[in-house]
Formats: C-alpha cells, sequence, structure tokens
C-alpha cells in the first residue's frame, strides 16, 4: 500500500494549458492521467480543434471527455467537433446550463480519468449554468472559468448574469480553497497563465470588494454588446458544430 | 541537514510563463525564489514591461536580473526599460551575443536567485550568442530561446545563423537532458506553452532528421525577410529603449 501511492505521487498529472490564437484568448486545458493515458479537455475552442487533438496524439493520449465550464459567449466550442472527429468522447456541461451534452453534471460530482478526477463546483453569477473544475493535482488547480479570472471576473450583465450571484460563487466555492490552489481561468488577455487563490483573494480589485460595492462595479462596466453571442450561444446550447 | 533538504524541496519555486499579446508571440519568464524573493526574468518585451513588473510586484518579488537568451530579430527586448525603471536590476546576455549588457555569460556559468540558479548553456546556430538557460526547480526545465521551438527551431538565415551549428547545439546541449525535463521556447505560435526533451528528440520534425536533411530542410525554407529586423536588432545590441 505504501508502495502503491508512492508510485501514485511519482507519475505526474501530464498537463498542457493551449491559447486560442485565433482571436478569443480562451485557455483550453487538457488533463491527463499518465498510467491509463485517460483524458479530459477542458473549453475546446472551435477553431482550435486540429492543434488540441495533435497535442494530445503527440502525448498517446485518450481523450474521454470534454467539458465546458458554461455555455460561451465569446466563441464557438470546440466539442461538437471534436465528437464528430472522436465518437468515443463523450460531452459533459452541468445541468443548470441548459445546453446539450452527453452528460449533465451535477455540483460535487466527480469526473473520473484514470486514477485521477476533477471535482465539479457550482459557480454560477456569469451564467446560470457555470462551474468550476477541480483538481487535486499539482498542488491542487481550480478551472474557474469566467467565474473568477485572473484580477478580473466574466460579465454580469448577459446569460442570466447576476453579480450577487456570482460574489457568493466565487467567495463559497473558490476562495474558500486553500490558498495555495492555482486558478486557471477561461481567459486572459494580458498574456498572463494563473494566478493563486491567495492572490485573488488578495488583489483581485473587484472581488476584494464588499458585495454592494461589487454590485455597483460590475452595473457599471458599460461594456459593449458580445460581438460574437448570437452566433456563439445558440451553437454552443448545442455542444458548437455538429450538423 | 535531512530536514532543511525537505524545508528546501517545499518551497516551490515561484514560476510565471507570461506571452507578449502585442504580436511577437513571445513567452518571458518570470522564476522566484520564494525563501529570498529573489527573481529573473528571461525575455522580457518592451510592450510588456509594466504588466511583467506588476506580476513580479503582486508576488512580492525582488527582480536581480534580466537575462536575455539571445539578440533578437522579432522584438525590442524590454531589459533597457526595466532598468530604467527598476536601476538596481543588472542585465545579462552571453559575451559572444556581442550586445551589450550589465553582465556577460558563459558556457557553465550559473546565474544565482536566492537558493536557485539556472545554468547557461551555449546552443548557437540561430545567432551566435544563442544560450539556453538550464534550471533543475520544477522536474527540470530548459529555457532554449529560438534554437528550439515546440516542434521547430529558429531560421538560420539571418543574424550568423548556421543549420550544422544549430543541429549539433540542440543535440548535445538540450537533447542530452533527461527526457522528462520541459522545454520552455520564447516563442509559440499556435498557443502551447512547453514541450519536454523526449516529444522534441521524438516528434521534431527538423531535429529528428539527420544533420544533412536537417540543412536541406533549413536552406530551403523560403521565409519572408524579418519584418523587425532592422529596427530590433540595433535596439537589441544595447538591451533595448535605453535614452
Ligand atoms: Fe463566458
Ligand atoms: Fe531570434
Amino acid at each position: 500500500l505504501e508502495l502503491c501511492s508512492k508510485e501514485m505521487k511519482r507519475s505526474d498529472l501530464i498537463f498542457r494549458q493551449l491559447f486560442d490564437t485565433s482571436g478569443s484568448s480562451t485557455y483550453t486545458y487538457l488533463l491527463g492521467d499518465p498510467a491509463s493515458k485517460d483524458a479530459i479537455l477542458i473549453d475546446p475552442v472551435l477553431e482550435m480543434v486540429e492543434r488540441d487533438l495533435a497535442v494530445a496524439d503527440d502525448l498517446a493520449l485518450k481523450l474521454k471527455y470534454v467539458l465546458n465550464t458554461h455555455c460561451h459567449a465569446d466563441h464557438i466550442t470546440g466539442t461538437g467537433a471534436i465528437k464528430k472527429l472522436r465518437p468515443e468522447v463523450k460531452s459533459m456541461i452541468s445541468r443548470a446550463s441548459g445546453a446539450n451534452a452527453d452528460i449533465y453534471l451535477l455540483p460535487g460530482e466527480k469526473v473520473c480519468f484514470g486514477e485521477r478526477y476533477v471535482e465539479v463546483r457550482a459557480t454560477p453569477g456569469h451564467t446560470d449554468g457555470c462551474v468550476t473544475y477541480v483538481s487535486q493535482d499539482n498542488g491542487g488547480m481550480a478551472f474557474t472559468g469566467d467565474a473568477l479570472l485572473i484580477r478580473g471576473c466574466g460579465r454580469t450583465d448577459f446569460q442570466q448574469g447576476s453579480p450577487e450571484t456570482l460574489f457568493d460563487s466565487v467567495h463559497s466555492q473558490i476562495f474558500s480553497l486553500p490558498e495555495t490552489f492555482r486558478v486557471y481561468p477561461a481567459h486572459d488577455y494580458k498574456g498572463r497563465h494563473h494566478s493563486t487563490v491567495l492572490e485573488e483573494k488578495t488583489l483581485n480589485p473587484r472581488l476584494t470588494k464588499t458585495k454592494e460595492e461589487f454590485k455597483s462595479i460590475m452595473d457599471n462596466l458599460g461594456l459593449p454588446y458580445p460581438k460574437k453571442i448570437d452566433a456563439a450561444v445558440p451553437a454552443n446550447m448545442v455542444c458548437g458544430i455538429q450538423d
């Protein structure tokens, strides 16, 4: 048993963070279990599917599940395109998202790949169906989607957005994680790749404020209408392109 | 002593990979020692200096050295701008580069920050002065500049380039590292963040070839004249903007 647990520790998670170079600045995450070669992919982008599959193939990984953190409004998910190319892959999204997928996730559930898993945490507020996927590997990682960005957060003025709900989600579900856990967001527009729970708890200019101040900030962002929302949301409700 | 070595292992390297969103697709690397807070920055880009210093400041790091892997032709280094803002910072580049810096590095030397260091390996061929910085942290990391890119390598048709020299550099200085070492290049144009020595030894479409085939590939790339070379190289010979 002692040997077994050491063995498990020795085989580190295979982990790749991938950036959408086609314009949406989305991060896609590939997580693989070296023993079984089972892998999951979080938030793939339609235009980058070929790249994503090449990275997985080069590492000899067997892609098992494609997960979305939420129904994205800024890009079309690669989920449908991947399922077309790899019919054995199953798609996953939260039940609360209302979007189509092979498997609907509920808070507290674990998505297993080999000896590893990510845990589903409900973090609504940017959309009703937003979740954060939490891994215990690499000292702890939270894939926060648009709920928590590096020194920011997703907007709350579309797609059932609610600043109060988002504030509560981040504080109860993400800031409650150990402070050393890394935060891996769905986007960064300044070329930063990750942050930590401690950093966001202490330095996030929005989420270090009171709930009332946070609501006031979010209600007064004055952002333009999302460019791709009218095309992206209907497509993402059915897993992206899937003719 | 036993306790001490455990203590050292517990305090992981502070590490951030940062992407140039202004157009050159350059990766800048921040490495910090958590005990002393001493830090180094590899290959900063002029347009991203403010971002880089903010990331270091947020992590309470004391920037000690700015290192360049070589005299870049595709962007202006942020080195001079950082030295202007933070006069205590010293710049470093290889002696063989012929470029100006506060400290000139020779192969085999170690650049120390706190309890940690990166080792200088000469990897000429893209330019005469190209070096790879090797860290023993995080299971081993090689910052390869343009000598070795993910599934590629830097061009050899400008700046004293030589395919034969580059082939020998990569094989003797990078492929000789443990296969699990991560490869962190100066650029990637497909949104990939790192690779491993094993991957490049087995999957790099150029460097898995014979030296003769490699030379033939490199001599027939037919690439356009580098857009920024006439502005970037003279500036980088004197550490970037430094009026
Ligand atoms: Fe979103
Ligand atoms: Fe270069």
